[in-house]
């Protein structure tokens, strides 16, 4: 971090320093980029959120570190940064959702959610007592004609994306994003296309065994998570991709 | 900033300084003068408020960076500073109209409307565990007979402008106003100025595509955002105009 | 401020220093100290309160800078301060001014306003998780047989003037109303010594256009503001009694 | 003041120092002795409080710098320290008085209502978030066969005298008292002496215009301040005492 | 005071100091040392409680500095340290006697008292937002068969004495009572060795005047305060007998 | 103490320290190792606690110092450390007790009741605005088919012991015990033990008179204390033993 | 611990440290780094959690140091760390069982418990005025088809491994599951695996008499511990088997 605070003004939590920023929600974002790295991108036909789980020893059960989650039947979500924070912001969201469907009989719209979510988190940015929360979220859904695709952070800011990404990863993600995306392309480049950015993020360590893909297509409006088998030829494909590009580029 | 606080003052939220200052809510302009540049411009026939939102990559969607909002049919907003706080804020305000609406069935004053808000702001700057709203606000609309323009402050206090900016380019925008604002305008008149303060605020970093206008013509009542097809043209003309002076001027 | 407040006493709200002061109601004191200057002088037949809002831009609207303000027919008050205080204890000397009349029918008495607004104020001095209001109040208003005049201060200190003022030209105008101050003026004669002394006090930036006068007179019982035209023809009177002195001085 | 206190044990409320000491209590007491000086004497048909106003402005109305207030019929009271604390105390005190008389259908004892007073008192320097009241009181008044004299200070310590003086002038009055104060005076001769006392604090600056007095005898049970007139006169008859010992000193 | 303690584990109510101890309630304790003396002594006809109020100025009334208080027919106290503490406690004790009356019929045991009192100060020391209190009690009183003698001091530690001491001369008070207590004192015998305890504590300034004795006897069961002539006498009693020994010493 | 705590972890009471401890519970810890010595054995037979009251004057009545308590019929309990504390422990036991005879008609578990204590002491140590109890207990009793002994420290720890002590003593007491005990003594056997165990602690100074036992035998059930004759009789069987062995030794 | 904490970001509570870290929670997982060694194993049939009950005194009662509870029939838990905390959360975990019997008529799920837990967890990691636990648990059990082993920390994260170790062995135990688990061990192989660990982890110094086991098989879905006798013959048969190992090695 480049930023060098004055003493004290960042170990109260809802104080402003003196250059007008809340150092508190700056560390909490600091937390998310130590996290996983997670992208979502856009596609004509769909959107996706795919995570890199970083799993670190054999012993683990790998599905038991979850980083992407069923809000409802046509929202899901990618989390980085503290784990147990996440899971509260998840069990809210969820909540959120099914009050929604109980009161107006229908689904919850994208945004109405993402900012519900926004507006919870901060609440902890602005009363005493609490800590924000040390988490972004990718939300990703489908309403009625098209995908959404929004992050939020822990200040509360609420941004939508065509493609982005959070988390340790992000500035390697941004980069190839932007190079590389294109409006135009379907769910499946587009999972390519984010396979790609969390390897080169990863800078190669990276298999098929530890990533994670969830996929919401336009015309059914049902956020699924992509099977092992399916996850694993996507990884080969994209690492086939890059090597005839580098091929191409030596 | 030009002060130098002594250590302590501004640390606790409710404390004045020595000098009768309150340090948080200085803090908090600064918030707000680090925000995006949004003006407002009081016309004959209506009054418009005009953002430049500042994106900065084209993976964002710009509509989600919304920075004028419709507060209710004949009131609007333009924000700048924390977006989560500013949501917050919004938010109220639009609850205070219906609630106006439900007690007394007719629409809210607009001055009545912002002193609620301010007097919110307030709350959050007298009393312990919370800290002042990093936001400032433009309150745009239109009462029986004419169009108000109000800007609050994190403080809580509120003004009335013939036409007035906040944000980063608050003090280029009030340049150009004191020099070329006369308050014989029209509504398209106001908006080429509002856009030429935006421009020049910028210095030049400045498109159609990222700039967003709000009017409220008196005789309809109704608060409108332009279309982008619209703002794109205006722009074009106030280059053209400001050319065509520079020319002059060269 | 002449004060070298030992370190620590003035930081924490409810807390006396060594010598038995309240540093932070001292420092509120200076808020008020750092206000607009304004003035109230009592008349056989009247009472009134003047205030010079200093408007620093052309492009503000002046009578959005409210600092006269009514509080019931029989009483009003002049602020000097921070103006969102300020509206707090407005609205909340009218809510009092409105209860007395709900509760006995009648309209309150201006003393009996003054001590139940410094009472609040008091409460704001003494318990913690708040800060002292930044604002001194003048109340002026008429009773059954006589006007009332009186200053409060943010320790919630309650005192009746003949003549006074608050605010940044305190001291200016002080000088002048015990030089020239004769109880048996009318109002008029009053009005011109108030312009006299916030003329003085600014030290000649003064302008007919960002004075505000407010009036009670005894037998009608009924506050109001002077109209803008009767404002500027007071002002001129003012200026040419003045030049006329100092060219009988010289 | 004498005491050097050791850092910080002076800015917690409640908080013990090393010596057994309450220092906010001690600073509140700081605040008493800072305030204006009153007096009261026993006599035997009766007792008086009396006070020097310190009037400082010929602008000011005398009244309202009031330091004598009736509590009840048979009960009076003398304040020195913040004014505004004053008022509350005797608020509270006058709501005590009223309720005895609407519970039990006879005026409250007066020792009753200073213990009242006091253990109200004692409250602010136990428990938290709050500061001592920086008043101290006299409380006067008549039971069924003699008449009281009591002294609160900011701990809720409550003392019965004979003659005793609060405020800025305490050492001086008692000085005077402890050599000139008999037991036998009547109320007449212990005004006398109550002014003498607070004409030698006063070193000279002192008038009839700003001294307070009020009295209670034991027979008619009525608290009652002094006419303006009475005053005047009692105070030449002082003066001339004063002056015919100074003669006779000389 | 013996004790250097360690920055600031004295100065936040509630913490341990790093050898265990609470400073807060050891600094209370002193209060209670910087208290007038008072001692409790056990006959085996009664017990009595003495003090020796330390009367200042002739101006004082005598009377109201109690010290010895009754609390039930049966039970009194005396007290030492902050007069106003002591008052709370004692009318939390007359009202416990009091609840017992009610609820039982019957009158209160003088130890259930003892530890009521006792329960009621240790909560002061355990929670935050209040000190301890800054009084011990010497409660006397007589059940069915025998007299009880308890000290309480600001921790709520509760122990019986035979014979003790609180306040300034307490260890001078102790060296006596070592010396010369026998169990089987009557309540005479016991009073003048009270009050030559009292005389030695004070090293000579001793008067009857300000001395206040209670006593219980057993088989009476009815807690009274000595008339001042029978205190008188029995002061002159203790001065013959000290001057006889002292002869006899010499 | 061995540590040294690094500056501020051990002042606020619900902090870790950077090794994982909290300061606090270990410095109540050490208030209840600056306590009296207590011993707890367990026998075939029954189970016994002995208390050294460390008497300091002959004018304390012994007996008012308790440290050992009857918690329940079958239930009793020996305290060390803060006594005020001991009290509202052993009272909450008490009712904990009496609680489970209403609601389930039987007699609380031994460890079922040391539990309750623990659970309620853990409180203590986890929540702000209080601070942990500074005392440990040992609690005893007989459940069906045998006797328990448990002890409590302030961090809410429980362990069940054959023998062990608490307090001043402990470390002297235990390395008697793991020397000396065995598990087929019966209860007198125990209390000889452990009077020598006491005795050793206090390094002689130890006396008949001022040694508490408490003693409940699986058969009958039913805690009770020793007669004074009774623990006399057994010091000196203990002391005769002791010299024998001393002069076996030597 | 290898971080140097900047002065203050670990003392409050609910603050992130520049880097994003919550230093208290940190803390207390260094708590846990200080407790006992416990591991848990998944094998084919079952799953077992074994604890190193590290039993200092042969006075104490080895039972009462409980490192392994049943929470439900079909789940049980192996906690480190503070032993008081930890039974808080048994406690928690055992009455979330019940509710779910109660309310949904069948047993919780593992996974649905494990969740409460550390959403509890997480909850002190969030709010002001409490700590974070200082504990860590191994929750075993068995669902419909499949045996589950999870393990919480202070932060309230939730991980399923095949094999794991939390306390002070933990980096011995786990480089040995690394090395030698397989998955498909059976019950009686994961429990020798286990023991071996702890062996290890405690060089040595490790008897069976103070280790307990905790078994549930997959098709009885009965969690229970062994008998002593059981877990004396398996730690023989580890002895044995690492012995010929060791043998084979050299």
């Amino acid at each position: 971090m480049q930023m060098a605070p004055q003493m004290g003004y960042d170990r109260a939590i809802t104080v402003f320093s003196p250059d007008g920023r809340l150092f508190q929600v700056e560390y909490a974002r600091e937390a998310v980029r130590r996290g996983t790295t997670a992208v979502g991108i856009k596609a004509v036909d769909g959107v996706a959120v795919l995570v890199d789980k970083r799993i670190t020893s054999r012993l683990m059960e790998p599905e038991s570190i979850e980083k992407i989650f069923q809000i409802d039947q046509h929202i899901g979500a990618a989390t980085s940064g503290l784990v147990a924070d996440a899971r509260v912001l998840i069990d809210r969201a969820r909540v959120e959702s099914q009050i929604n469907r109980l009161v107006y009989d229908e689904s919850i719209g994208v945004e109405v959610l993402a900012k519900k979510i926004c507006d919870f988190k901060q609440t902890y940015t602005q009363y005493g007592g609490v800590r924000p929360f040390g988490t972004s979220l990718l939300i990703v859904g489908a309403d009625d004609a098209r995908v959404r695709l929004f992050e939020t952070d822990p200040s509360g800011a609420l941004l939508e994306y065509k493609a982005t990404g959070i988390g340790a990863g992000r500035s390697a993600v941004m980069e190839i994003f932007e190079e590389k995306y294109r409006e135009d392309m379907n769910c499946d480049e587009a999972i390519l296309l984010g396979l790609e950015a969390l390897y080169k993020a990863a800078e190669g360590k990276f298999e098929a065994s530890t990533t994670e893909i969830g996929v919401i297509k336009l015309h059914e409006k049902l956020f699924c998570k992509l099977e092992e088998d399916d996850v694993a030829s996507r990884v080969a494909e994209m690492k086939a991709k890059i090597g005839g590009e580098g091929a191409g580029e030596a």
